[in-house]
């Protein structure tokens, strides 16, 4: 029978393991916050007072925190799940990370006869609060077959990809072709604007042709009425890009356009408050370059 | 009454004066290449031997040529239009050229008694000929409303922007969007490949999500079949890119995105028969830098 287990209670880790309870399972919960351990033991979860705990109690174990230290810690550092797993046991990664530290982790697991699988999400808070979550997976196929249901509880849009490391692969990409088309954006409306057009006109009728995109629409929408509260924060982003550029300097790849948006968020993060904001607010930077906005 | 002129009878001029004269209309119609003209004469075009002989038989002068150089001969050349034109008449360029010079060739042609429309398109040879083309509109909105029905013999999505220059302003907006994204499609699928994921599986997961686009929908495909004939070719992405370059620069405006593609396109032009390949050929650029393809 499965027994589950959940390590990572943050802003997306609460919303994701409270909606495997309300499904009825049994779920071993720990995070370094001791407040949140309590919150979902509170809600019928089980409290564990480190990773260890959580896996000798569990034989499948949920991981969602916020970057590649983090789960190698929570893996294989002091009173971590390695510590405490059994062979046979499935560990699935959610959070979002290294490509190339994810392949590695799972060989060092597969050595203890634990299989692991990568899930990273898109969707964010919004996504994890609603079980909406798009899941990118990679790893064995029969594993993703054994863990789809718990995924189908937590999201919507949930695609195998590949082999393990491929899911954070998927995610990667994902983020490339996100930051840049921020970027776009950004430069398309604020040359409109600067050129004296309206960038609400320039927005409709790009979004009838072949420059559409979802970020066109929705990012469009919040340059020009200047919202940027959060959503997807730029220092989520600049992980996420960085993770990109780490890789790609392991792999022997150029990336320059990505390098480019990833300065770019540097600039709007180097102001008061900048890495909280959306990550919309790019264009930020290309109106402190230009000395103009895209509206008043 | 409405007397037509068409000047420019290339690949996408050719089509659009057809579609003119096979709703009934009588057109005069010119272009440097005379086997052009005799083509559009032997389908009941009107040949003229030059744009001020277009101009002195007509009221309404549309213009397709290449490039801003090109328009200002045509306008203001030798046997140029404004050597014909009568008051009152309108010219409505279609050509993609530079949204600064088009305010300033209106300005000159408004001395002159003569109204302008800057009237762009995309949508490329197929929507030339299949008269699907989308029409970027500047000028005055009465003189939209006189020529609108012309613009609805050629095209499907029309769409008015605002005053002389903005039609243009839109239409290098959306090439400085459509190139850009395909620079970010084309680091995803790279990074993707060279990690080790199926680029396929990706573009499918990815066009699930927020980073959707038509673009990461029909040119990830092209990438990943290697399909890179025209299409668009990249010599026309160039032409428009240094119409964005060049404006910001007058503007003072920084894209640096936007420089990156261009300095992208430049690298798989420098290839024998680069420039005439469709623009999602930029992957190109970046499968040189790291010496890896999208797929085999």
């Amino acid at each position: 029978m499965a027994e589950l287990g959940f390590i990572g209670l943050g802003i997306m880790g609460k919303p994701m393991a409270g909606h495997l309870l309300a499904a009825g399972h049994t779920v071993r919960v720990y995070d370094v916050v001791s407040e949140s351990v309590k919150e979902l033991a509170s809600k019928g979860a089980e409290a564990c007072s480190n990773s260890r705990e959580v896996a000798q109690k569990s034989n499948i174990v949920f991981i969602m925190v916020p970057d590649t230290p983090d789960v190698e810690a929570v893996l294989f550092g002091k009173d971590g799940v390695t510590e405490g797993i059994k062979s046979g046991s499935i560990v699935v990664d959610m959070s979002s990370i290294s490509p190339i530290a994810t392949k590695e982790f799972a060989k060092k697991l597969a050595a203890l006869g634990v299989k692991m699988l990568d899930a990273p999400v898109s969707g964010g808070q919004v996504g994890a609060e609603k079980a909406t979550l798009s899941i990118m997976v990679g790893g064995q196929p029969e594993v993703f077959a054994q863990i789809k249901p718990y995924f189908e509880i937590m999201g919507k849009n949930i695609v195998y990809i590949g082999t393990n490391g491929d899911g954070q692969t998927c995610k990667v990409a994902n983020q490339i072709v996100v930051g840049m088309t921020i970027e776009a954006i950004s430069e398309a409306l604020l040359f409109a604007s600067k050129a004296g057009a309206d960038p609400a006109k320039v927005r409709e009728a790009l979004l009838g042709g072949f420059a559409q995109s979802r970020i066109l629409d929705l990012h469009g929408q919040r340059m020009i009425e200047r919202k940027f509260g959060p959503g997807f924060r730029i220092r989520h982003q600049q992980k996420d890009l960085n993770n990109a550029l780490e890789a790609a300097h392991k792999l022997g790849l150029s990336l320059p356009g990505t390098a480019i948006v990833q300065e770019l968020f540097n600039a709007v993060a180097a102001q008061e408050g900048g890495s909280n904001l959306d990550h919309s607010a790019l264009v930020l930077a290309l109106e402190m370059l230009g000395n103009c906005k895209v509206s008043e």
